[in-house]
């Protein structure tokens, strides 16, 4: 089945303890889409300006990603740029040139209609509410947000959140969204906002599921909590893109399965943390772009060996 | 088979985002104690003062723990301040008050000397080496230690990390030990120093256990590192002794075990999860007091679930 992926397509300035880089390709529907395209077919509604070449494209159409819902326009596109040498677990927004995204109004081409699923990556709400008003006829669609949506856009983030089968932001956003620094009251709260399940991101300490009740065949119940480890890596080069490509992982998989099912979610949390550990291994997107299904199988079975008990 | 564990058994004065408390029993030699009582005999080695009653003893004895190597000297037991109200991820320290503690030369009595396993709570590691060698035939040795002892005591601590099967510690020790900021760089360097296994420990986030070439049989090869949950809590009314009830269950239930393997050592760590997740529940060691063995057996039960994936 086909996910429709919204979202930043970018290019990052990077600095890391490991090195540097200047406008790689970067941008959460970049990582999302070439992670999910591991596992099924993926299609992008973006925006780019005209440093955006023919090279840049072919990384995604390369992987089998649909461009044709990229918008090309005159201007340049987003530049993000950050620094985690201070740390590996933060990063420190540097600048942010908005440049075509400040204008950016997603449109959903009517060849992209029958998407099965939908990510809304991070950008404005009101954006986020808009494509999910365009694709009626869903069948699971999963958000992320950020702290500065949360904080200023509170009342429009609160009506994209109604929708959300699932929602993925880490431990500082889902305290903040709820006001809580306990995580489970947070994410009570947060599940009460809307989401069918809320997913928060632990960096180098894996991901837990927290469900609503009756959430993905749970039984007359609120299932259990799920918590999938992540890989204890020796070298992070380049954290940015881990969440989205968690997302896309994490997607892709489900939307491979013929049921979205707690089991099969469960599984889709392994692929996620699978596909956030390949895409730190080198700068920008450049894990991303060289995979193959067997090195991600291979992974998923360390993945499991980690956590699993007899 | 029987554990042997040599520390502090204190009072704690303790403040906590969800109230305080005056001198209430701890130390870690109290909550290893309690915690291991729920698997196997326990026997205790430890210094306290005129101000521990027969009443103190008996919240030991009630669980079966042997304390007969408990020495009872003039003077006051070891006081401990501490607050959390901060952070409950770390205890800010008030003061320290080590009275009789500051003289104590553990003696192991003759009726102690078949214990099979024996944990070196965190104390001065002359003493902790001192204790290792007046037990000889031991199965297998765990130990503790903290920031002070690392910075301050580097050459003595060496010489107790030769001799053990387990060093438990948490990320910052870990990463202090092997002055390296990656975590599994870090576990390397550890487990060069000496131990056959390292377990970090990680909160809120559960633990990873790395392993030596060969350990615990191993089969000619270093094992797979191996993370185990912690229960997502609603509350956590006071952390202090949650890393010395994780050490209990974890001993504890690898002492009740035919053989040490690393089929055990995982069960173990998930017991030793178990244990911390109780401990924090209530202030002191209340919650470690008044345990069953089928509460425990739930809580394993929904670890399990937590991250067991199909």
């Amino acid at each position: 089945m086909s996910i429709l992926v919204v979202g930043s397509v970018a290019f990052d300035s990077i600095e890391t303890p490991t090195g540097r880089r200047d406008r790689c390709l970067g941008g959460a529907a970049t990582y999302f889409a070439l992670s999910a395209s591991y596992f099924t077919d993926v299609r992008v509604i973006g925006v780019v300006g005209e440093d955006f070449t023919p090279e840049h494209e072919a990384v995604l159409t390369k992987r089998g990603v649909d461009t044709r819902g990229l918008e090309h326009t005159s201007g340049k596109s987003f530049h993000w740029t950050g620094s985690y040498v201070k740390s590996l677990n933060e990063a420190q927004t540097i600048d942010t040139e908005l440049n075509v995204f400040e204008t950016f109004a997603p449109k959903v081409p009517a060849v992209y209609q029958d998407s099965e699923f939908l990510f809304l990556a991070n950008i404005d709400p009101v954006l986020q509410k808009n494509v999910r008003e365009q694709m009626p006829k869903v069948r699971m669609v999963c958000g992320d947000t950020m702290n500065y949506w949360i904080t200023g856009h509170r009342d429009n983030l609160a009506k994209v959140l109604t929708g959300l089968d699932a929602l993925l932001i880490n431990d500082g956003e889902a305290k903040l969204l709820a006001d809580n620094s306990n995580l489970v009251l947070a994410a009570r709260k947060v599940l009460s906002m809307g989401p069918k399940a809320l997913i928060v991101k632990h960096g180098e300490y894996g991901a837990t599921a927290f469900f609503g009740e009756h959430a993905f065949g749970g039984t007359g119940r609120v299932p259990t909590p799920f918590r999938a480890p992540a890989w204890p890596l020796e070298e992070v080069v380049d954290p940015t893109g881990a969440g989205d490509s968690f997302a896309g992982g994490f997607i892709g998989y489900l939307a491979s399965q013929p049921e979205i099912n707690l089991k099969n979610f469960k599984h889709a949390m392994f692929y996620g943390g699978v596909m956030g550990s390949f895409a730190v291994e080198r700068f920008g997107t450049e894990r991303m772009q060289s995979l193959t299904r067997e090195e991600i199988d291979q992974r998923f079975a360390l993945f499991r060996e980690l956590s699993h008990l007899d």
